[in-house]
Formats: C-alpha cells, structure tokens, sequence
C-alpha cells in the first residue's frame, strides 16, 4: 500500500498518535485520597522543602520535552507549528516504545530565538530533558548553547547531535567493512545546515581527519561572507587539501558521501569519481540523495539512507531515546561530548556488521538498553551525573 | 492507613502518576515509516495546507495543559512550580480517567502575570484547551481574561469555575432537600480569593438574590481600600441588606454557608446563629472550615466538604473532565457562561438527591458523560462550536 495514503488515514484514525495514561488506579475514593486531594499535599510539601525531591515524586524523574517552532521539519522546512505536530508526536512515541521515557511535543507558537529560550526555561520544571528537533540553522546552534548554559537539564538538539552520532556509527562500521583506517578516509559532507555541522564536528571528535563541508554552492570557501560562523569555524578546520569548487570536486578520490542535503543530487559521475569501496550515506528526507540500487549500480560498496524501506537505515532513533534514559537515569545535568561518544560506540559495537546491516535493526530495542548503560557510565565518569 | 504516608509512599513507588503512552504499534518497519518518516510528512503538509486539520491529525483533538505557577497550590499557598507537579499531574490522570481527555501538567517557572500569558500562548499549538490551576487571586482574572481574548481554544480557570460549578450544582439540590426556594435564601461564602468570587458570580447567574462575601477581616466593604477590583465589583452588587461585621454577624439568619477560606474556623456559636435546615459546604483543604459531625451536631441539615473520606463530597472532578470533553468534540473556541450553567444542571439532575448524598460520587464516570453532552449542546447553541 502507498505509505503516503496509508499515513494520511492512520493518522486522521487516530486523532493523535500519542496519550497521557495514569500509571495508578482510581477506582477508589481512597485512590483519589492518595493521589489528589488531600494526600496529594504531603510530595507537594516535600519537593517545597527539597527540590531534588521532584525527581523522586513526580514524572520529570523520566520524561521529555520533544520541542520545535516547526521551522525545519524533515525536509518540509518552515511548515510552521502545527503542522510540525505529527513529527513531534512521532518522536514522543518512540521514546517510549524504544526506551520507556515519557515525552510530550511542545510546538511553539514563535520563531523568536529568544522567546524560544525563555519560554522552555519556563516550562522546563516538569520535564527532565529538552529534546529540540526541526529548529533552522543557524538558530538552533545558538538556541541550544544558551539553553544548555542557563537550564540544568540536559539539552539535546537532536537534528544536530542524533544524526551526528548514528553517521558516526554507520561510518565507523562501514569502514571496517572496507577495511579502510579512518585518519585514512576523505569524507565528503552535503549540506551544511545543523545536521551537516554537527555530523564534521563529531567525525573529526572521532578521528576523520580529511574531511570536506559542501552546501548548495559547493565546497565551503572560509573567504564566503555568506557562512554563518558556525560554518565559517569548520571551513576553517576542514579541507586539509585546500580543494576548491562544486561536490564533484570534492567527491573526486573521496572514500565517503554524507548526505544531508536534497533528493537526487548524487548522480553517476558522482560515485564513479569516488574511491574504490565508496561508503554513501544518502539520508535526505524523505528522498534521499541517490537510490540504493543506482549507487550500487554505480559502483558504491556500501550504501544507507535514512529510509526504514532500505537496507542500513541510518536513524536517530538508534541514538536519543537510549541517550535520554541514560541521562535520566542518573539526573544528569547535561548530554556532553563524552556521552556522546559513547553511544557512538555503544551503537557500533552492538553488531557484526555486513554490507547490508552496517547498524543493528532500527526495532531492535536492545540497542536503546546499550545505549544507555554506555551514556551513563560516560555520564558518571564525566562528572555531570547527579546520583 | 494513614494517607499521608500512603500518599507520600506511593507518589515515590511510582515517580510519577501519568505517562506517555503510544496510541499506534511501533513493531514494523512499515509502522515507523507510517507514523514516522517519512509518511508522517503528509499529515504534516495537509495541516499546512489546511492549519483545521491540525485536529484531525493530532493530538491537540483531545489534549488539554494543566497549568499552574505553583503560586496557590491547595491549601499550602505559594510552593514554586515543581512542588506543584503532583498536584497538576493529579489533575492530569483525572481528565483521562474520567473523561478520556489527555491532560499535560505544565508547571511554570515564573509568576509574572504577562510571562505566563505569552507562555500560554506559545505553547497552545499542541492543545486544544487550557485548564489553569492554582494560581493566586487576583492575579488569576487577569490571567484569565487575557487568554480568553488572546487564544482561540478554551481557557478555563478550574479553581474558579470548576469549584463553583460544583457549589451550584450542591446547592440547587440541598435547596430541594430544604425545601426552600433559591430567591429566598441567604447565603453567605467565606474566603474572597478566586474560588469565592467565582462562586459569588455564579450563584448569583443561577438565581441567588442575597449573598454576602466574608473574607478574613469579615463582610467585604465596598469602601475597604484593601479590596482588590473583583472584589469590590462584587462587594457592590451582594449584600442587599448591607449588613456590616464579622463573619457571624452574616451568618446570623442566614441559610447558606460557602467556605473557601482556612480549617476549623467555623464554631458552634456560627451554625447555631443560621436558620433552621442550614446548608454547610465547608471547602478548605485539606481540613475543611468545619467537620461534618460537628456541623450536623450543632444542628446543621447538610453538611459538603471537598473531602473523598467524608459524605457530600463537593469536588471539581464531578465538573472539569466533561466540560473539556464537551468542548473539545465541537472543537469549541471558549468555555463560556451557557456551558458552565448547562453543567451546574446535569449534575444537579443526574441523581435524585438526599441529605447524605446532594451530589453524585465522584466515581460515577456516568457523570462526565451527562456533562459533556450538556455542555456540547450548550456550546452549540451559543454560538461558540466550530464543528
């Protein structure tokens, strides 16, 4: 059945893909006594007394804000809040499917960077963790850092540092595939939006050496007043080899192609300038940079995207409910690099990887288990852990 | 068993009361690609091309915020946001039990009256009405007011209405128990803050001609430069027989006594001074103004208090999950004065009421049933139904 018109009647079935469910009984007035009024005073009066005690009482112990102003929804862009909702629900849901962490959307009704600050430090009291999501670059960069530095509850972009995190790990497995070294590899970025950013940061974190940003003009050129500088910080650190002009450039004697970018642009000309046992990542949204079947064609080694429908879905879902219930778990106060990192290799290490399963089953939920057990021993060694 | 402690050791078993529950299967790679990327993107563009549809694809068709800034939580005064979480999640499993409405606690991290109304308004895209809670007089009107102008779901202050919905709908039946007419009754309500006045508006809307309004200092004065506007508006408009003094100077030959105020403040000397078959609704929480067998032992004829462990029980839950309900099925803009009226009566006429039971439980699911439908047709028939 066409997904399209199989999406659009479930979703209209169920009126909202996610709901609020009490975890206790109320059949009886003594439930109502213990849970509402007037037992419901005695954790009132001892979180007032202890704040930390909001934790032992109550759902931020366990739950997350999903956030967006609905400004870079898929690849849909500025669709505005509403229409973002069934993203964000879709997301809340695989919190808990995936790692039983309550989440909630907040679509926000203003693209105001500041007044996206102020209103999540508002309502952060009731959640343990702000996961932002489908926020435009720059914004998000920005949005994010002040949040991290003025709320103490972990923030995590997810745009950014989820796709980051499992690109990582599909890379990381796809060249012990190809039996390639990673200070060894030229990876070759597409889009240089949050997600692309965020992607050259963390493979430099581990280990790529020779690595090159390119947007919609081609490579990044650090003398363009047109980059945002967060662009501009990476064009500086990147392109080791000083390459100038379009992606095909920049492809030539590449061993990897990131996608974050547009349907369809990667064309046989492409892969064929590529290195021998090219890796493709083709995860535009939902059309991906290249088929499968035609960069195999063409000669790729080992392609993914970030489609379920194909081999090696390389999805973030792999990453942030497992990194939100690590963090939970031990109330940490941040989601840091070292947390990071560690799902990285939680995530990489929890298969024996083939050409067509770089990265374990997006519905494995042992994957999420992993993840957090790595992301709080990171936590806790990295000192951001709170018990 | 004590409550307080089972309240206290139950809140801490459960870290938590409500939850975030998938309403789909996540077990295939077709059901993600369905309610996750990239089928979710066309739910996502029908609302952008038709924002109505926003109720047909998501949650916002049956959701409502619970919120609150902790400034008037219960009893306990200003505890701050987080220690009002168990009290605004209480309310939250409420809204599912016993109207299968999903309800959200939002818990705000400020007090500052404008703050909250942009924060309301920020956040209203994921709902589809708002139920504020426990914030303090007069700063709650105001509040109110606003949002009532400014957003176009319904907004609808629980401690006012709800509590005086409650209080309608007990008096209407004590008064057929007493056999006296609601013109002819005096009755007089202890505590001038939100629920009071509310309380106040609304007896007067169903019929009650002479009314007093204590607070702390005794009978409002209209002069009393203390009073805040609400107040005087109605300290203008009650009190026909312009009465002055202390408390029992009111209740002296009246019929009625309302209490919102502080516990154990009504003595033998206030009931014996009413007339005969007098009505007590002694509110405060948790300890009410009066306890029951005192009041019936020094000759009151009824006796409510907002107690689940005491007969007459006159509790808001009888009111607020069918309301939303009600207006949530015609997608209604407001919850206007034709709704709360078209509820004060299906609760009064859902049982046929005797001394020890004016109001149904508060577990008869029937009850929120029978509102919702009262309050749909009156929110049709007053023009504020958008479907």
């Amino acid at each position: 059945m066409d997904y399209k018109k199989r999406a659009v009647e479930l979703h209209e079935k169920y009126h909202g893909k996610i709901e609020t469910t009490p975890k206790v009984e109320l059949k009886t007035k003594d439930d109502l006594s213990t849970y509402y009024t007037p037992g419901v005073a005695q954790p009132c009066l001892e979180i007032k007394n202890n704040e930390d005690d909001v934790y032992k009482y109550t759902l931020k112990s366990n739950t997350v804000a999903v956030v967006s102003d609905g400004t870079a929804v898929l690849g849909l862009g500025d669709i505005g809040p509403k229409a973002a909702i069934p993203v964000m629900e879709g997301k809340s849901i695989l919190f808990k499917e995936f790692a039983d962490v309550n989440a909630f959307p907040i679509c926000l009704d203003t693209t105001d960077d500041d007044e996206i600050v102020e209103t999540i430090k508002r309502i952060a009291p009731v959640f343990g963790g702000i996961n932002l999501e489908d926020i435009s670059a720059p914004r998000c960069f920005e949005i994010e850092k002040r949040l991290k530095e003025e709320i103490d509850i972990p923030v995590f972009h997810d745009d950014q540092h989820g796709t980051a995190i499992v690109v990582s790990s599909a890379l990381i497995n796809s060249l012990k595939l190809a039996k390639k070294k990673i200070e060894d590899v030229r990876v070759v970025i597409n889009g240089a939006g949050s997600a692309g950013i965020a992607i050259a940061k963390m493979l430099i974190n581990i280990g790529v050496m020779d690595l090159i940003l390119c947007d919609i003009n081609g490579i990044l050129d650090v003398d363009d007043i047109n980059l945002n500088s967060a662009q501009r910080e990476l064009a500086k650190v990147t392109n080791p080899s000083k390459i100038k002009g379009v992606l095909l450039d920049a492809l030539t004697g590449a061993d990897v192609f990131v996608g974050v970018s547009k349907g369809n642009l990667l064309k046989e000309e492409h892969i064929k300038a590529m290195n021998e046992k090219s890796i493709i990542f083709a995860m535009a949204n939902p059309t991906p940079e290249v088929l499968p079947d035609d960069a195999k064609k063409w000669g790729a080694f080992i392609v993914g995207t970030g489609r379920s429908d194909f081999d090696n879905q390389i999805n973030n879902v792999l990453a942030f409910p497992g990194i939100f219930k690590g963090a939970l778990d031990v109330r940490a106060s941040d989601i840091n690099e070292e947390m990071k990192v560690a799902c990285v290799y939680a995530i990489a290490d929890y298969l024996e990887p083939s050409v067509d399963e770089i990265l374990p089953s997006i519905l494995d939920k042992g994957v999420s288990v992993e993840v957090a057990k790595a992301v709080k021993d990171a936590a806790v060694k990295s000192g951001v852990a709170r018990i």
